[in-house]
């Protein structure tokens, strides 16, 4: 285990230098302790996706590639197996590790892309099929860096030196490798001196704004406020934000935007005042499939979460009903722009998607996408 | 001390039965239990004051007034004294009460009220004098009632049975001593068997939504729902919600609304689904004087509140900014309707405004006014 970090240049998951740990950052001690775990465990790297040390689906699919390259290089280490038994091996601990959160799509997706690697290198012995494995790894991660930087990028030119911005709920870094997906541009503009302010709305009740965002923008060195979910009218007709970016849970065919509860208002007092409302999604969190966002089931969540989590003292009269729904749906007509890795779509939206989805078939069918994180 | 009440037909401040003691519910104890005080010491009735136990700019007036005729009640029992002496010692009593709270209006209008009616008695003796504060004293809580009852018959007016009404923060009879002021058409609903669905606002940082809110219409036996703030789009757009009524701390000659952080959001929706949003605000909360939001300043308060308060761990960095407003201004476009116990203003609300001070202007000049509460 690494201590407490100060510095602001982190890879939320990570290759040890070494080349034989898997490095994530303990989102569960957070914001008290920014704590950095080392592990190569078959059962330390299935509890930390299990007990949400690593969140966020693009980090999980990429916890588990270099997870599952982190045991295979302890296999070999630990004695030479033929290719047979190392490759089953293998295929035993992906289905371990797989299993510690069977609804994440993208960890299922990663483990699946890393054993098709190892049975394309068949052949080339344990040994070499663990470099590959090493390779496949290093290139999801890189993937997610490189989607996220564009995101980054697109966003980025919608944006002026010196702008407000306010964020909801995390789609940070720590939900990705780096950069993260809404607060992509943020960081990019931070390395080139824009000097944004960002708000960040706490995001009641499981309050990712306060614990996650406010941490990561702030160990960044980014001007960062933190505000109650409900001021963020107040910040707005202040003439303090210029530009919204949320993140994205689910896109809908017709632009219609699944998120954490309390996106949908935040967009209409954006509308309201005028002010450019974005969100940032990468093309694997849109569903072609549903036409809008009235398809979207939406989880609702138990009552603690509003009568007491995180309390010492009971917040409201016990038993007191809640109703306590996890995400909304932002209408697409609410929504100035859909930042992708692709670059910005404007409305009207169902043809921008179209267009999109035809590009990412084409793609797929030249052998060049694929590319799910 | 009495103890937890189970019904739900309570006055939050009151003459106890034997019209000896001032009855406070310790509103520092919910809404975790529901603790009825007793008291008829100085001291202990000016804490009740400062330590927030009785709160609510109607309601601390009335426990004022209360409390001073239950200290003259005790001076005459404990032995006779001259009435010039008993007009002394209730006058620096009064003293001691009023510092409780020294900004507190309501407080200081209600103690003069209470000491100009023992001027007016001198020459019935202390006997004579006691009798005519009992009488003030409750005076001065029946007309909190009858203000607060003629603002709940004049909300229903504008209500169906069985509509879902949003609330936000606590303008209910915690504040006052029966009905409150946007909970007085729901109460008076409810005994009329109208079967309203209440969503209250939680209201950060404070709660006073979850804490008392959902507490004193759960007490009552009303339909009432806890929600976080940034849920109240969602259920707007579920179409849950026909109505929302909220209090109003200041109200400027233009229909602008000061009132609790959020309540300028919750506004904006009710706005962007049609829904009506009226404040409900006694017309002593009025100022004449300000043209409109611009001039009221809102009280910024520390961060404490949204980084620690009620928490057992921290729920954001340590040291991270925040910006904590306590209150907001909700234009008075974003207003379908302002309830007083005069009736319902409607837009435009410069004139109407004009026309209810000049009645006011009138009454008082007739001798009809000085109802403060």
């Amino acid at each position: 285990m690494k201590t407490d970090v100060e510095h602001g240049d982190f890879d939320t998951v990570g290759l040890s230098g070494d080349g034989r740990k898997l490095v994530i950052l303990d989102q569960t001690r957070l914001p008290g302790r920014a704590v950095f775990l080392e592990l190569d465990g078959l059962e330390e790297i299935r509890q930390a996706i299990y007990l949400l040390k690593v969140r966020g689906a693009p980090a999980i699919g990429v916890a588990a590639a270099i997870g599952l390259y982190v045991r295979a290089n302890r296999m070999l280490e630990e004695g030479a197996a033929s290719e047979d038994a190392f490759v089953s091996a293998l295929r035993a601990e992906a289905g371990v590790i797989g299993s510690a959160r069977p609804t994440a799509v993208n960890l299922q997706w990663a483990l699946d892309r890393m054993l098709a690697r190892a049975e394309r290198c068949r052949g080339l012995g344990a040994a070499g099929i663990a470099a590959a494995l090493k390779d496949e790894a290093l290139r999801i991660r890189d993937g997610d860096i490189a989607v996220c930087r564009k995101l980054g990028e697109h966003g980025l030119a919608l944006l002026e030196p010196g702008q407000g911005i306010l964020t909801h709920c995390n789609a940070g870094r720590l939900a990705t490798v780096r950069y993260g997906t809404a607060t992509a541009p943020i960081y990019l503009g931070h390395e080139r001196g824009y000097g944004f302010k960002v708000y960040a709305d706490e995001t009641r009740p499981l309050l990712q704004g306060a614990r996650l965002t406010a941490f990561e923008l702030r160990q960044a060195g980014i001007d960062v406020t933190l505000i109650c979910d409900n001021m963020a009218a107040t910040v707005m007709k202040q003439g303090r934000i210029q530009a919204v970016i949320t993140g994205c849970d689910r896109l809908a065919a017709n632009g219609d935007a699944a998120n954490k509860i309390g996106t949908l208002g935040v967009a209409i007092l954006a509308h309201h005042y005028g002010i450019p409302f974005y969100v940032a999604v990468p093309t694997s969190s849109i569903d072609f499939t549903i036409p809008d966002g009235r398809a979207i089931r939406i989880e609702e969540r138990p009552g603690g979460e509003i009568r007491e989590m995180w309390y010492s003292e009971p917040m409201a009269p016990e038993g007191v009903r809640t109703y306590n729904p996890a995400f909304d749906v932002t209408d697409a007509d609410l929504v100035s722009g859909i930042i992708t890795e692709y670059g910005v779509l404007r409305p009207p939206y169902g043809p921008a998607l179209e267009r999109l989805h035809a590009t990412l078939r084409a793609r797929a069918e030249a052998g060049e996408g694929g590319h799910h994180v």
